[in-house]
C-alpha cells in the first residue's frame, strides 16, 4: 500500500475476485513509507522508545490504511467495513514489537461476511489478554492474512506483492532466474528463512500448518504467481527449486567450551531469551574435554548477542569468543534433494570452481545452506544458478 | 501538538507540573496538520466516506500523539504509558463524527495513577458498546481532557492552547483586546457557542455541569491564563467580559407559516434531526392565522437546512422559503448584564452609529447576539468594544 492510487487498484483486485462470485475478506499493510515515518518520530523523541509505545505508534499505520480501502471498496458500490486488530480479535501473547499469535476470534468476521460484505482487516497488529495493541515485526501483515484464511477456512490466501511470484532465486542478481508455478510449503519456508524477501516466514509456516494454499501474485491481480501448497512435485520436478540468499549475516564462535551437559544451551539460551533469531549452529567434536561452538545470527543481532556470548562464556570458563559480521548466506532448496545423491557435492565444488571458501555449512532434508565471505555471495549464487540448471524450466 | 518539538515542549510543561507534586493525566490531540492530511487522502478515494470509516481513519491521528507523548515523557525519566479512549474506555453513543460521551470508566487510569505513572489518554475519540471507534468531532480534545478531569476529581484541568487566554475579543481583530484573568463558566460557553474558538463549547459545558475549574493556558505553560470556575465575579467586575463573533453564519426564513400547534417544531425537527446546529430562532407575532419564522444556522449547513426547510414547508403548506448565507453574528457575553440596565440600548446605539443594520437579535440573561451583514461584522466588533471599554480594565 504505497499510495491511494494503490489502494484503489487493490481495491479493484477485490471487486475482480468478488465479481466472479468469491467471498472475499481483505488484510492490508501500512502506506508505503508511513511505518518508518513514524519510527522517525520516536527516535526523534526518544533514545530508546519503549516497546509497548512503539506498537501503539506502528499500529496507527495499519488503521489508517484500512479505513481507506473499506472507503475505496464503498467507492465501487460493495459493502466494506474496516476491522482493527483488537475489534476482530487478533489475540497475541503480550510480547510488545514482535507478538505472536494465539487465537484468531472469526465470530465477528464471520457475522459480516454472512451479510455480504468484504471485511478489511489490519494487518500486523493484534492485541493482547489486556486489551494492549501487540505488532507482529516486520512483514507481519501476510502473517495476518494467512492467520486468518486459516481461521476462516478459506480455499485461498492470496498475498499481492510487488513480484508476480516466487523465482529460482532473485532475478536481480541472477537474470536468468525462473518464476515458479508451483512450490511446497517446506521449499518455501525453506527459502523464505534463508533470506528470500517474497514471503514472511511466519506466514508460510502458518499456512503450512493449517494447510491454507497460499499464492504469491503481483499486485496487479494478473497472471497465476505462484501457488504454494503441501503437494509434492511430480517425479519430472527438478531436484534443487530455488536458491535463497542472505546477505547480512553474522557468525559467533566460542572456543573451549567445556563438554558438559547443558553447556551449548548455557550459550544459546540467553541468545534467544533476547528474542535473537539463530540460525546455523555448529559444533566439533569434543577434544580434551573441550569443543568450538560457532553460530551464526542476523548482522543487526550480531553486537548484542556477541555481548550475550562473551557473558556466557566467562560463566561457563569457556575460551575465547570471535566474531565477524562480514559474511553471507546461500542455500539451495528443493524437495527433490530428499530422494537424490550427490546434490552437496555438487554444490561445493560448484563454489570451489569459483574459490569460494565455505565458513559454515548447515544441511536440512530439503536445504543446504552454505556461510561465505559476503564478496563472494553474487559470484557464488550466480554459479549454483547455473551449475543447477535452474534457467531451464525441464531441469531436472 | 503541531510536531515533536511541540510534543517535547508539552512533556516539559508536564513534568514541570509533576516536579511540584502534582498528580497529572495528560489528554493530546493529533499532530498539526495530521488530521487534514488524512481527511484529504479519505477525499481521495471517496466522495462521500462512510462516517465510520473516517473515524476509523482519523482517531488513528491522536494514536500518533499519545505514543509519541508518553516517548517523550519516558525520556525526562518519568513513567508514562499512553491509553486509547478504547483503552480507558471513554464509552459514548454510536452517532459516528459527532459522538456524545456517556461515561468514562477510571479504573484503569486510576489503578495506571497510583502507581506514579503518567497517563496520556487520546482525546477526540471514544468507543461505543459495540466496540466502534467514535470521533466527537471538531475540538473534540479539549472535551475528553475535561471529561476525564470530571471523572478523576481532578483540581483543575488545564488547557494549553497557541493563546495565553481569554480575551475580551479576538485581538487579531481588535488590538485593543484583553486577557480575562477569571470568567465563569456561562460567559465562556456563551462565548465560546457564539464564536470565540479558544475552547469547544461542548468542554466548557462539561466543565460547568461536572465544576471542573477549567484553566486556559499558553503551551508554554507560563502565565496564568484564564481560569474558568463558577464564581461570580466581584462587584467591581465588568458588565461586558467579551465579544464573540462568528463570519460564517446563515439565515433561513420561511413565510406564511400556519399558526397550528407545532408548526414550528415541524420546521425544525428535520434540521435538528440532521445534526445541523440551530441557533438564534426568531418569529413574529401571528397575523391572520400565519407568522414568518427565522433561524440561523452555519454557513456549511445551509443548503442542507435550506432544503430540508423548504421541504417542511411544502409539507406544511406554507409560503415563501428564504435564505441568505452572507451574515455574521456579533454577542456580547457578561454577567454583569444581568444587574445592569441599559445594556441592550447601548448595543444598538453603536451599531446604528456604524449605520449597521440589525438582521435578527436573540438574547439570554448574559448574552446579547445580533445578525448581521458580514461585511459590516469587523467594524461592529470594534465598535462594540470600544463602545463597552472593555480595552479598560477597570471598565464597568
Amino acid at each position: 500500500m504505497a499510495s491511494p492510487n494503490h489502494i484503489r487498484r487493490a481495491a479493484d483486485v477485490v471487486a475482480a475476485r468478488r465479481a466472479r462470485g468469491d467471498t472475499v475478506a481483505v488484510v492490508v499493510s501500512a502506506m508505503g513509507e508511513a511505518t518508518e515515518d513514524l519510527a522517525g518520530l520516536a527516535r526523534d523523541l526518544s533514545r530508546a522508545p519503549s516497546r509497548r509505545e512503539m506498537d501503539m505508534l506502528l499500529s496507527s499505520g495499519e488503521q489508517v490504511t484500512i479505513a481507506l480501502m473499506a472507503m475505496a471498496l464503498r467507492e465501487l458500490g460493495l459493502e466494506s467495513r474496516s476491522f482493527l486488530g483488537s475489534q476482530v480479535r487478533i489475540l497475541t501473547d503480550s510480547v510488545f514489537s514482535k507478538a505472536h499469535i494465539r487465537e484468531v476470534e472469526t465470530s465477528r468476521l464471520e457475522a459480516y461476511l454472512a451479510t455480504g460484505g468484504i471485511p478489511v482487516v489490519a494487518g500486523f497488529q493484534g492485541v493482547d489478554a489486556e486489551g494492549e495493541i501487540t505488532t507482529f515485526g516486520r512483514g507481519g501483515s501476510d502473517t495476518t492474512a494467512v492467520a486468518l484464511a486459516a481461521a476462516l477456512g478459506a480455499d485461498e490466501c492470496q498475498i499481492l506483492t510487488d513480484v508476480d511470484g516466487v523465482y529460482t532465486t532473485d532475478p536481480r542478481l541472477v537474470p536468468e532466474a525462473r518464476r515458479l508455478e508451483r512450490i511446497t510449503f517446506d521449499e518455501m519456508i525453506e527459502l523464505a528463512s534463508q533470506g528470500s524477501r517474497v514471503l514472511q516466514i511466519r506466514a508460510v509456516k502458518f499456512a503450512g500448518k493449517y494447510n491454507v494454499p497460499l499464492r504469491v501474485l503481483h499486485m496487479s491481480g494478473q497472471g497465476s504467481g505462484t501457488l504454494i501448497t503441501y503437494e509434492e512435485p511430480d517425479v519430472e520436478a527438478p531436484v534443487v527449486s530455488g536458491i535463497a540468499f542472505n546477505r547480512d549475516e553474522a557468525e559467533i564462535t566460542v572456543t573451549g567450551v567445556p563438554d558438559i551437559p547443558g553447556a551449548i544451551a548455557a550459550i544459546l539460551r540467553p541468545v534467544s531469551d533476547a528474542r535473537i533469531q539463530v540460525d546455523m549452529i555448529v559444533m566439533n567434536s569434543p577434544r580434551d574435554g573441550c569443543m568450538d561452538l560457532s553460530f551464526s545470527v542476523g548482522r543487526d543481532d550480531y553486537a548484542e548477542a556477541l555481548a550475550l556470548a562473551g557473558k556466557s562464556a566467562a560463566a561457563l570458563g569457556a575460551g575465547e569468543v570471535r566474531g565477524n559480521d562480514q559474511v553471507a548466506k546461500i542455500s539451495i532448496v528443493g524437495v527433490g534433494m530428499r530422494t537424490h545423491a550427490g546434490i552437496a557435492t555438487r554444490l561445493f565444488e560448484t563454489l570451489a570452481d569459483q574459490e569460494i571458501n565455505v565458513r559454515m555449512v548447515s544441511t536440512s532434508e530439503i536445504k543446504i545452506s552454505v556461510l561465505v565471505a559476503r564478496s563472494d555471495m553474487e559470484s557464488g549464487v550466480a554459479a549454483i544458478h547455473r551449475s543447477f540448471e535452474l534457467d531451464r524450466p525441464d531441469s531436472s
